[in-house]
């Protein structure tokens, strides 16, 4: 099962529209950039590392698409299918990354207009398997902290729906229990679109791995009472100081690890560090429509009055001090991370 | 609007149905102590003051209803028709001190059963006269705390439907918007049940308070943004240290405004202070059935994967070092609260 591929035959994009799990198992055909933009807004992918591969392939599509037409203007048009595609999301910074990566070989002079298509198309794939690989190496690392008979309360959904396959947190979590070590899962529900209960659940299902969901505020109470090992979550952007950008409720699930000494584990690849902002006050939050909140019934009934206010930012910003370490594709780095980091970076920057 | 109230001519108790809400005001006419049980238990009423009201309404249908059959064992009878009422949740104790101040009635054998009746109703009538009086002097010592212009986070219901009118901590919000104070509430909508969404912001609307609904775990990020002035919450058992027991997710907020040093208001009767515990971790957790996470739907679809197991607890504990201040119908009492308690309880003890 993979999130996101090409349909060898046809030349188009095929991936789960994760807004129908996990009542149905539906797959979305994506032609061009403009649909690949729209099923990055409306979620019907998502994940840090998934929604990084599909801006790169929506701008293969757009390539397969412009080359007849506009063959003049071909690198002009790309560079706006990739802004396009950047505005998507605005949070997450592997959307950006994936397509500027692409767009430095559109950038490339030295490539011939008729032969951008093979080589754009040469980069996302590398960016496909090369987020596969990442992830493993992530979950290999993630997979050393959990203990035996570990209770693991998770947020979101990090698991092979958020990338190309395997995926961060839950990757490391499954890593962990595919190597004989028994956890336990407290899933976060993650209003308002549910990832943890409707994304998280339905994958642990699929890999036997035992899980209970919680509504996100009930976590405190279990960490509280003394019942939980480890936190652990993705990250859609991590600045320079070690402050992780979210899924919105991140940081009260962190503020309340810290109060009781429980470990506060991110897993992110590289790419999500983003070394060119300072702090995470600086990184722009998504608000989402009120819709995606109000949009919902209980036991048959609506929930919300008509005309009720609604605020919903997509993610928040958890401070660097309620982490106890980030989970890397380079490995896990302690604090200070702007110091550790800073080596790790050098250390590795041949092999970036 | 009263939540609950004796219909004159039948001699029933009349209360809104809270499931209903917001799509339809409903009323529940209810005949005995079963059906007032049923009513509690399955949140047709629910809030600390008004179950404690309910409980002891309950008492005296169930008195009416047995008087011409077993008038030999009546009072056996009632004392069981107690625990019934006491046991359809556990956690609030207005609940058991409501129906325990009319068991004071029934046990008192200077009344003979044939009097038992009207005796049991007037204490009834006097405590839902008296919890009106009890929520208007909070919401006075509230509202004086509350400043013009403040943005407030509030948790779950504790309005007019939380108590037989005026309530805890939304009551202290409304005496100040009512009195000239601007308020701007952010309405936590309270998962699993959805207090906050379907009765607070019902509520607000009626009293023209600006408000907006946020997901519960959105609260961190407006904190911790400096968007947030105070934190105001009901609370359902609070122990002799100060400890809190309120709806799940009040123990989250709390911390994250403690981080940021935004004030934690509890209010709350001092019937709901229960100083035989003491401390928050000795007060039982109610867990509620699994269908009460689950029966939702996001976007027409349902949310939870079949057989995914679910945990809910109602209620957490918020330790009392997150607590500013309580605010009660006796005044505002900072802490160290177990000592201020003690003083203040003396204090007033003629007067209970």
């Amino acid at each position: 099962m993979r999130t996101i591929e090409w349909i060898s035959h046809s030349g188009f994009v095929r991936l789960i529209d994760q807004r129908k799990l996990p009542n149905r198992l539906e797959y979305l055909v994506i032609h061009n950039a403009v649909e690949m933009a729209d099923a990055i807004q409306s979620m019907a992918i998502r994940g840090a590392p998934a929604i990084g591969v599909a801006g790169a392939f929506g701008l293969v599509l757009e390539v397969q698409e412009l080359k007849t037409q506009h063959s003049s203007e071909l690198r002009g048009y790309l560079r706006k299918a990739g802004d396009l595609l950047i505005s998507a999301r605005p949070t997450a910074v592997n959307l950006s990354w994936g397509v500027n990566r692409i767009l430095k070989v559109v950038d490339d002079l030295s490539i011939p207009e008729d032969q951008l298509e093979p080589a754009m198309r040469l980069e996302s794939e590398k960016m496909a398997e090369e987020d596969i690989a990442t992830n493993l190496r992530m979950a290999e690392f993630g997979a050393s902290l959990i203990c035996d008979g570990d209770t693991i309360i998770h947020h979101c959904n990090t698991g092979s729906l958020a990338a190309v396959d395997w995926g961060t947190a839950l990757g490391a979590i499954r890593f962990a229990f595919e190597h004989g070590k028994k956890v336990h899962l407290l899933i976060d529900e993650t209003r308002p679109r549910f990832q943890g209960a409707r994304l998280t659940a339905w994958e642990c299902q699929q890999y036997g791995i035992p899980f209970e969901v919680i509504p996100d505020n009930a976590a405190g109470y279990f960490i509280h009472r003394g019942d939980v090992q480890k936190v652990m979550f993705g990250s859609d952007r991590v600045a320079a100081n070690g402050d992780v950008v979210n899924k919105v409720g991140t940081y009260m699930l962190s503020l309340a690890a810290h109060a009781d000494n429980i470990p506060v584990y991110p897993v992110f690849p590289f790419t999500t560090l983003d070394v060119s902002i300072p702090s995470g006050e600086q990184i722009p939050i998504e608000e989402r429509p009120a819709e995606e909140v109000t949009a919902i019934s209980f036991q048959g009934e609506a929930v919300y009055p008509a005309g009720a206010a609604v605020r919903n930012p997509a993610f928040d910003i958890t401070p660097n001090e309620l982490i106890t370490a980030w989970v890397t594709d380079r490995g896990i780095i302690y604090p200070p991370f702007s110091q550790n980091l800073t080596q790790c970076y050098h250390i590795n920057a041949s092999s970036r």
